[in-house]
């Protein structure tokens, strides 16, 4: 009855929706890598009775998420911390940007200072996921509005863009599973965005290549950073040493299609693979000229 | 070689994508509903040695798009003009907004006066579509930022709100192929666009549900549009009678697995089919509370 949309159609669809019972329901035992939460299968009755909003009766996160690289043993294990010389202003003045970016950061958050624990290291992680996520996002949409507004095709580089939004997202997603945010917390986060969000759009208006060597230099520290946080899970008396056995959660599992028995540590591998591709990716469309083909498929 | 991205290994990686043989490299003939555009395959074997960006040497427009419904020609026919009774306050508001913007639109483009013709029903598309592009675009990036923000899932909007920006845009895309714009009308575009996404944008931090509830509308008028449209291509002595043997441009074939024998008929029927679609959605989004979780499948 797609055809159709007047009140009464509109309502009833509305209903089925939340009655659970509408064509287009999502039923995310239909996907290839669903796994059904403790939670979910627990409450799974209840869930199809009710109209309510609880988030016990809610499909898992990552149903519906966009084709993205699963990382093979070998690939999670040959990322290297690496670096790309700047061999242009705009270039040095990306690298000096993220470099700024990241001192400020390592001595404002603490980070810095003291003995690292698995408190910093969420905070981290969730804080600078919370900023990853933000480029891709406004590059697709900056691309989309061009393509509108120029009356020309995109030249494929959108659904890339979104794609790395997306993981950056899925992320912050997984590591929110181990930390409940504080009120202080989320301040920091608001006010990161709003900043953030400015800048890089006007940067994007002013110097697209600019902003994607800007991300390639993100990157690079991203890599940097979950490095440093696999040492410290696999130093033997390590600040995190825990993670070596400490279970993936749901939702990593099924958005990487890991082994059931998977742990954070794998977890942690899944994400840094992930930044090194952001890496190269960002990094070369940098170097291709805005109205170039992206090369890169979906998933790819 | 994702695992490392020094400048040598961006460098090369640059070439790779420019010789056409980066491993990432997008080949069309592999995608499922390809078509070799006559204008690519005379220029195919220059494409591989070349590394300058000329269109010919591009793969084709809509290479790589998110998943979108195919309609069957039973669907196609049933679509009908309906209008949802307002029934609050932001109801009124949005279809009030609707109707005003229709009205106006109808008396600046000319198109209330004097007969039909072909140019006008493509100022009128192309124009429409243009705008059309910018909701789901600027509410699947709200989402995407509030999503990161309040450190939250989304739901399961996105998807459905980037599929319905991307298919206004490959209607645009599609149009214009039979469309050489004008200086002043691509002036008209940049205006609309600067005035419309900046409304939009303040109205979807306001209310999501009168964002929704005028694209509801909007939809509406767009299927009345292409259902005169249609009256226009199929009246014995129409404006626009032509399109009933015009054939279909090639990026509609691949866009909607059309038949090669397809006509501009067929392509205003997968248009209009499309619209009833958003209209369905978008009333129905308007109507669930922001939280809830949207039951449409990637494609569906
Ligand atoms: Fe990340
Ligand atoms: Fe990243
Ligand atoms: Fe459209
Ligand atoms: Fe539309």
């Amino acid at each position: 009855m797609r055809s159709l949309a007047d009140s009464k159609q509109v309502n009833d669809n509305v209903e089925k929706i939340r009655r659970g019972e509408s064509e287009s329901v999502g039923n995310p035992e239909d996907l290839p890598h669903f796994r059904l939460p403790a939670v979910q299968s627990a409450s799974e009755k209840a869930s199809k009775s009710t109209t309510s909003a609880g988030k016990k009766e809610m499909p898992p996160i990552g149903t519906y998420v966009l084709p993205h690289p699963i990382w093979t043993e070998e690939q999670l294990h040959e990322v290297k911390v690496t670096h790309k010389q700047p061999d242009c202003l705009v270039d040095r003045l990306a690298y000096r940007t993220v470099r700024l970016f990241r001192g400020g950061f390592d001595v404002f958050s603490g980070f810095k200072f003291g003995t690292r624990n698995e408190k910093k290291w969420l905070n981290r992680i969730c804080f600078l996921e919370t900023v990853a996520g933000v480029p891709g996002m406004v590059a697709a949409m900056m691309r989309h509005m061009t393509s509108l507004r120029r009356l020309q095709r995109d030249q494929g580089w959108i659904h890339t863009l979104l794609e790395e939004a997306e993981n950056e997202r899925m992320h912050l997603l997984t590591a929110l599973q181990l930390k409940e945010p504080s009120t202080l917390f989320r301040l920091c986060v608001i006010g990161a965005q709003g900043v953030f969000v400015t800048m890089f759009s006007i940067s994007y208006v002013i110097s697209a290549k600019f902003c994607h060597r800007f991300v390639g230099y993100l990157e690079e520290e991203a890599v940097k950073t979950y490095t440093k946080c696999l040492e410290d899970i696999d130093e033997p008396d390590g600040p995190m040493k825990h993670w070596r056995t400490q279970p993936a959660p749901d939702v990593a599992i099924r958005y990487w299609k890991m082994k059931p028995e998977s742990t954070m540590r794998d977890v942690i591998l899944a994400i840094r693979a992930d930044e090194a591709h952001h890496r190269i990716v960002n990094h070369s469309l940098a170097s291709l000229s805005k109205d170039e083909f992206n090369p890169y498929k979906p998933g790819k």
